[in-house]
């Protein structure tokens, strides 16, 4: 941790933070964080976070891809937990082959209910444990 | 977990949830969730939450509050620890005094840099373990 990033004093809250990414980002901004793939390529964007209302943790962060088989934009969910920050570039990288994902639950036009059901069928795809969403 | 909930078919990702709430909400979907008190008292809304882009876990809640001392709509960061789901209401309640939160870390206009300064105060003002913004 740098001086400056763990200066608690009041005044320090106005000091703008220059070039370093914050590790803190609005819900409402994460539309448009950058995603790429292992290899440094660019792969699209962060669209939204699929959050757990009771625990606030980040499920599935649905991501926006553009250009597959000639297509538009289409939403591709991934559990988070494939997705790593990368604070050097601000961008998240995605340790999957980018085929998987391609071949992987998605919607262009019409967005799931991302209930149960739809959440095991990410979970399934993508080999990772489901997740409980019942509110009891 | 009840039975419809918890049906993994793919098909069955278009059931609509009828009236039961969906544990996962979208990011750009959670401005404007409902905040009560443990009275059980109206108290504003979810403007936001501030994730940890590493984690993927809300870290403080931004609730929007208006009409105190005449004012119009203001912003106050709470550590999101404070803030319990009820989802036989679908909202947030705090369990802190309202007045507690009045004397709080707010603004109205000018959003402050949500750095680890500010974190730090947020926690300290209201007695949580602070956050360690570190990039590294």
């Amino acid at each position: 941790m740098s001086d400056a990033i763990s200066d608690t004093s009041d005044t320090a809250a106005a000091v703008p933070a220059a070039d370093l990414p914050n590790l803190l980002i609005a819900s409402n901004k994460i539309d448009g964080t950058k995603v790429a793939t292992r290899d440094g390529d660019s792969l699209g964007s962060v669209y939204s976070f699929m959050i757990n209302k009771r625990t606030g943790g980040a499920t599935y962060a649905v991501l926006r891809l553009g250009g597959f088989l000639g297509m538009g934009k289409s939403y591709y969910p991934l559990p988070f937990e494939m997705l790593s920050y990368d604070p050097a570039t601000d961008r998240y990288v995605v340790t999957i082959d980018r085929r998987l994902l391609e071949g992987g639950p998605s919607w262009a036009n019409n967005p799931p209910e991302f209930n149960q059901a739809y959440a095991d069928r990410v979970s399934n795809y993508y080999g990772v444990a489901p997740v409980d969403l019942s509110l009891s």
